[in-house]
């Protein structure tokens, strides 16, 4: 490490509390992405955060989109002395990160407000800050911006040539994040991406994430009869949309938990022995992955770990369902319509557009001619991997080593960010999956948290790390 | 007819204002019997009827019940004439109604407020009087109390003994009613019992219902992780408890339609071709059931038709169900407990306890060790099937024949009046099931009517027949 890497490290110990008020200050904004009502403070997230980008030097911007609903602005920002580093061959980093955040509910079982951040102890001492988007995504988007704030404090610049871009669509389907990146190629085009929106294997151990998984989220809705009807006068007899919708849900997988679609596992690889050797070592059995959630078994596919089925293979689950009488007691109604929302995780490899056409031709082949199904789809995005080629590659791992005292690894990951594919379409070039979230942290569920030694950590990360990207 | 009959129906045709207006009194009392919040409304809709049948010269008292939530009382009402006409050998009838009224939702599907009647034409220009509870059971109930008016009216008597027993938990258990019976074995026993809470085949067809379908209602809960968990993340992996209870709905029905609980379908007796037959005339092909509700075919067991399957076939209905994310856009959580209602529809034969227990080990027997299930019971009861020698149902068919002007028909029915069965266990007599509903008055649904032709005609056969059923 360079002396002048490590005066940069000392400010941001010396400013630890000032940087979590901002975090604080941020997460206090309901920027909910998917509800409507939440429309007008997913855009002051985003103003909050051009400020931050402006008072830093950055030339930022909120950038209207309006390819698709919701249509949440994006946050574009450039440094300064972008266009001197770039002329002189210093590589140039786009920072990506989202400050929209999923809903509350169920809002009963936060213990705090879940929009007024607070600090307390974890079971195990760890002080961490809870609130909704405290991990996912605003706690990993301030670790960038208060790296780049403690080089600017402490040398007056920044060892590479850096832009932002911070979505606001991120929970709610980003659609008009692949149009937007087109459109904007020539001024968002950098040499590689860094994308700070995933969590490290365990707590010592820092990670590149070089695999995701995409996702084909799907809602249907089942009508059968005009009006919902008297179980005693119609039951056996009428078509029971609920029934249905079950019947169709549980033929998606089979006995052994593989799932049904016709053409489904095209395309999908398995990792090779080295690979699921090194993912054994930090996962020993089903429970250290599950065990933290007080589950024991992987309920997936028979044959692969409970590892290898989020990392590497693809899934299909029920994300919600509703239909009929739901309140006290009982009702003896069929009702009229049922519906649910499901969704595939989906490995490099897979299709997603074939298998959405799959999966509706699967539904509409289960109905009788008494029943109908509307469509609405929330998203399609490939699974991805990271090229073992990046240059990138190795000097982020060092830096990371360095500062976790530990070797870095690559890792999988079950969830989807479809930013790292789209930024390889639209963009040509590599994306470096880099987080300090903990599987704890119960992201879109009530009480998330970020550690503060996630977040201090993290910025010391990407200190060290700007300063290995330098030519 | 007698003269003295003519001269009541003569009554009836003259006050059929009143009578009306006397109904949408009742109906404004929002006495929905499962919904906590409508304890006092159960209340004081038993107060009124208590009010109508002491005017009417009965001795009548609201009667408390405390064996089983929810404990709204019951109407108990005895004609101030009962013991001098029992001592002269005569008749002595029990009329059975209830009060209470299923809840509303969804209620932005009703055009008018359910509990302020209003009268409309409906698509065939026939006046019907919308509200909750119209048809189920309110309406019912006034077409018995009216006619004993009019008897009381013209000739100060009734043809026979009358008692009545008006209960506010048919929609929600009703689990008090046969320790009830059995408590007051004594003061309700009577020759034969009256029950008005039954739909005709058609407009014009006069019907006694001599089988009822018994109900098995069950709750049920599955709980897997600690709490919602990313799909991302754990996706895969982890045991989804929305999906396990589509796999378990699924299960519950064979390709043919057939429940698969083991010795779900012991006892169960097919009714013999002359019974098929007389249906078959009623019910030419299922669109004659289906077809106002939307639906064209059986959705049932295969080889019975749409009405053998909702009169004489056991069914199995999910009435609700819902786990996860439900509002708007999407979420992609994995759901840490899904719930649903669920039904089983019981013929005379089958054994309910040994249903219900074979469905919860049917359950248990489904679930991996991670995830464990609550039950709760929501009631469970035997099927019925009136004695063919009962001494009233001939004199009963004969009154409901002249007053309509075409032979009156025995039905099954597809739902559960489980007094009837009770009745005959407590009290040791049968009960006659007459109403005067129709298929299309939407009970349990928005826009409930009731036929001010149903009102009318009903209380002009009740006159008729308590002259018949007279010694």
């Amino acid at each position: 490490m360079t002396e002048k890497t490590a005066a940069v490290l000392q400010y941001v110990d010396a400013n630890r509390k000032e940087a979590l008020e901002r975090l604080m200050a941020l997460l206090r904004i309901p920027s909910i992405s998917t509800q409507k009502n939440h429309k007008d403070d997913c855009r002051r997230a985003a103003g909050w955060l051009v400020d931050e980008l402006q008072g830093l030097g950055f030339t930022a911007s909120l950038r209207e989109v309006s390819w698709a609903e919701p249509g949440h602005p994006m946050v574009v920002g450039h440094d300064e002395d972008n266009a001197g580093k770039k002329d002189a061959g210093q590589t140039h980093v786009l920072f990506y990160g989202h400050y929209d955040v999923q809903p509350t509910d169920p809002d009963a079982l936060w213990q705090t407000d879940p929009f007024e951040p607070c600090i307390r102890k974890d079971g195990e001492g760890r002080e961490v800050i809870v609130a909704r988007g405290a991990s996912d995504d605003k706690g990993q988007v301030m670790t960038f911006i208060e790296a780049c704030r403690a080089w600017k404090a402490v040398h007056g610049d920044l060892p590479v040539a850096v832009s932002f871009l911070l979505e606001g669509e991120e929970e709610s389907g980003g659609e008009n994040l692949l149009p937007f990146l087109r459109a904007n190629s020539e001024e968002l085009k950098a040499d590689v991406a860094l994308i700070c929106d995933t969590a490290m294997p365990d707590r010592q151990t820092p990670a590149i994430t070089t695999s995701l998984r995409g996702t084909v989220a799907e809602e249907i809705e089942l009508v059968a009869a005009r009006q919902d009807l008297h179980s005693g006068m119609y039951g056996n007899a009428a078509a029971n949309p609920a029934f249905l919708l079950c019947r169709i849900i549980s033929g998606l997988r089979d006995e052994t938990g593989r799932i049904t679609l016709p053409g489904f596992y095209d395309g999908v690889s398995i990792p090779d022995e080295r690979t699921r050797q090194q993912w054994r070592q930090l996962y020993p059995d089903d429970l250290a992955l599950l065990g933290e959630v007080g589950l024991s078994r992987a309920a997936g596919e028979q044959g692969f770990s409970a590892i290898e089925q989020t990392w590497c293979r693809p899934s299909f689950e029920v994300n919600g369902i509703g239909g009929g009488y739901r309140d006290d007691g009982f009702k003896t109604v069929i009702p009229a319509r049922a519906s649910a929302k499901l969704s595939f995780r989906l490995v490099p490899g897979q299709d997603p557009l074939k298998i959405r056409e799959a999966f509706r031709a699967y539904v509409r082949r289960s109905l009788p001619d008494d029943v109908s199904v509307n469509f609405i789809s929330h998203g399609a995005s490939a699974g991805f991997a990271v090229s073992r080629e990046s240059a990138f590659l190795p000097a982020t791992l060092s830096a990371l080593s360095e500062e976790w005292g530990k070797q870095a690894v690559t890792t999988g990951c079950g969830g989807s960010i479809p930013v790292a594919e789209e930024v390889r379409d639209a963009l040509g070039m590599d994306a470096l999956m880099v987080g300090f979230a903990q599987a704890d942290d119960r992201i879109h569920s009530p009480n998330e948290q970020y550690g503060l030694e996630s977040f201090h950590r993290g910025i010391r990360s990407w200190v060290r790390i700007l300063a290995a990207l330098a030519r």
